[in-house]
């Protein structure tokens, strides 16, 4: 955490049903912590909600996350849970611009475990440029929840540029990754109870809404769409989109990009990292023609170091993902079945 | 429930982790209940988020549902759910216009409980106005939730004529409320594992935003204020507001709506109506004028028959809520002290 925030001095040292009353202990808590925290001019009037300014189109989007343990290498729930909704709307092509953040908490959670999750609520936000400006706490008895949930939804304003929709995916197009697949998920494995491994791997969760601007600066409607490949992976993303799309996907398993630490943990635990979830990876189709520049600008930021080509939307197999892997086979990817490892964001 | 919905033919019959997966059995489960049921055009497009248009000023707001249990006499948590962000975002002076709906779903639910709350929001939605345009599904382990919790996040565009605002609230101007209070904490109190007790009482939960529009119609300017006293009930809304705009005011008890048979059931359990939560009321200061018509409107619809002026803000006791009893009596209001009933909404 890079934030200097002491915890204030609180007359209790763990919630109770009473702080999700509605009635004096919830405005304690909340006076001496969202409010205190994350203040601004709209949180501020602490009304039922936040009246905003938005002109035109506008993106909308919620995420509910319950990912376990709540604090993991590499970043916690709230960081998460800033960063997947500003994601969300990045993929809409829109500039990310206020949040809503609303908590369940489970009565006994430590506060300070809940004071250290704001204080990378706030981290979060300030790094990807967003605003919280309304919210909701509620608390459940012990054993009816899991320490803490949260809830982000999220408005962003439509970038100028963008022209992101499924429809425009055409044959030809290539198709990009931002970044190593399959850490997120690795990072929350390694600490999961019962599966516990040693390893440096941490999450990759980040805010892409700086990369994705960038993009639609300079390349708008050559950028066909965007993904962020979280539950599922890649593979399940990349499905949907074939599917959905009703075109091919052709991929190459020697250009997706993995971090080597986090392929031996896939290759011990029989793994493929293309399932692995994601938080800080996106997927974009782009036009064939503005591909190779699109790459260089997704290189000229750290997040998007290790970004690649990772394959083309061809005109054969339509609604299939077919892999060519390392030796030269091919197999058709499919969507995730069944569950990989639950509760990753 | 008034809609005909049969359940679609599913080979699952309980929501498992694998329907939290992001993968192939999230599809199956949102294809065949949440898309098929609350289909729409911009919730057709299954992007990360929806794209919408919103002119001008727009209100943000968002509230967890945790209820328990999620079918009580008179409603169920998706009612409630759509019901609660709708009266928020009429709360703010706005016309509710789009919903996120994200679900954290507990192993083991039977789909059919699942499928009778989509139902319950599909028909809150018909009968607000409003459009589910985004979502979220996860899945919790047993033992982890308590069924379904659902957060419901909503945008509604201001109302011209809208000048909501704690600022506004001044000495003289009066105090109504809607309808009868402390109906939705009796009718989840009289089911409640433990202290289950034979009533005929209902739940109040129900959609403002008519009432609400029609008082904006009519009276513009002149309604200072809206709340809608969920929990904590009216004695924690006006507590605030006396507090936060630095205010006194004065309520009767005798003009305070309570029904018969909820006030009996208050008295049995040594509850006082005005700290028991609503769903379907709220609180309007409004200017001394235009009081009687506003009243007149709000008793046109029929949730507001009972409606009555209960009050009036004053110059005297600044940040103080006093009440004159039946008998004469004047007594502080404070907010609600420790919980009453949790999980009410």
């Amino acid at each position: 955490m890079q934030l200097q925030c002491p915890m204030p001095k609180l007359d209790f040292e763990v919630i109770t049903l009473g702080h999700g009353s509605g009635g004096l202990l919830s405005n304690k808590l909340l006076d001496s912590s969202v409010f205190e925290l994350l203040n601004n001019e709209t949180l501020g009037t602490r009304h039922d909600g936040a009246i905003l300014s938005a002109g035109g189109a506008v993106a909308f989007t919620t995420d509910s996350f319950v990912v376990s343990p709540i604090f993991f290498p590499g970043g916690d729930i709230g960081e998460l849970a800033v960063n997947g909704t500003v994601n969300d709307l990045a993929m809409c092509g829109s500039i990310p611009k206020y949040l809503s953040l609303s908590f369940i908490l489970e009565e006994g959670l430590p506060v300070k475990e809940f004071w250290e999750v704001l204080v990378s609520v706030k981290y979060a936000c300030e790094k990807a440029g967003v605003q919280i400006v309304t919210g909701d706490t509620k608390v459940v008895d012990r054993g009816k929840g899991d320490k803490i949930f949260i809830n982000t939804s999220g408005i962003g304003e439509l970038h100028p540029n963008a022209a992101i929709s499924i429809d425009r995916v055409l044959p030809g197009d290539k198709v990009l990754v931002s970044g190593n697949v399959a850490t997120h998920g690795m990072a929350i494995m390694s600490v999961r109870e019962g599966l516990e491994f040693e390893t440096d791997i941490e999450s990759d969760t980040c805010n892409l809404n700086d990369m994705v601007k960038a993009l639609l600066d300079g390349f708008g409607p050559a950028i066909h769409l965007l993904r962020d490949p979280t539950r599922g992976g890649v593979a399940t993303v990349l499905t949907e989109i074939a599917k959905h799309g009703r075109i091919g996907i052709d991929i190459r398993q020697q250009d997706i990009p993995v971090d080597e630490q986090v392929d031996s943990a896939c290759e011990i635990l029989g793994l493929d990292p293309l399932y692995v979830a994601n938080e800080g990876i996106f997927v974009a189709i782009v036009s064939e023609d503005m591909a190779e520049e699109a790459l260089k600008t997704m290189q000229s930021f750290e997040e998007g170091a290790q970004a690649a080509i990772i394959g083309e939307v061809s005109e054969a197999h339509p609604g299939q993902v077919v892999l060519t892997s390392r030796i030269g086979g091919r197999r058709v990817v499919n969507m995730l079945v069944g569950e990989q490892l639950p509760r990753i964001c």
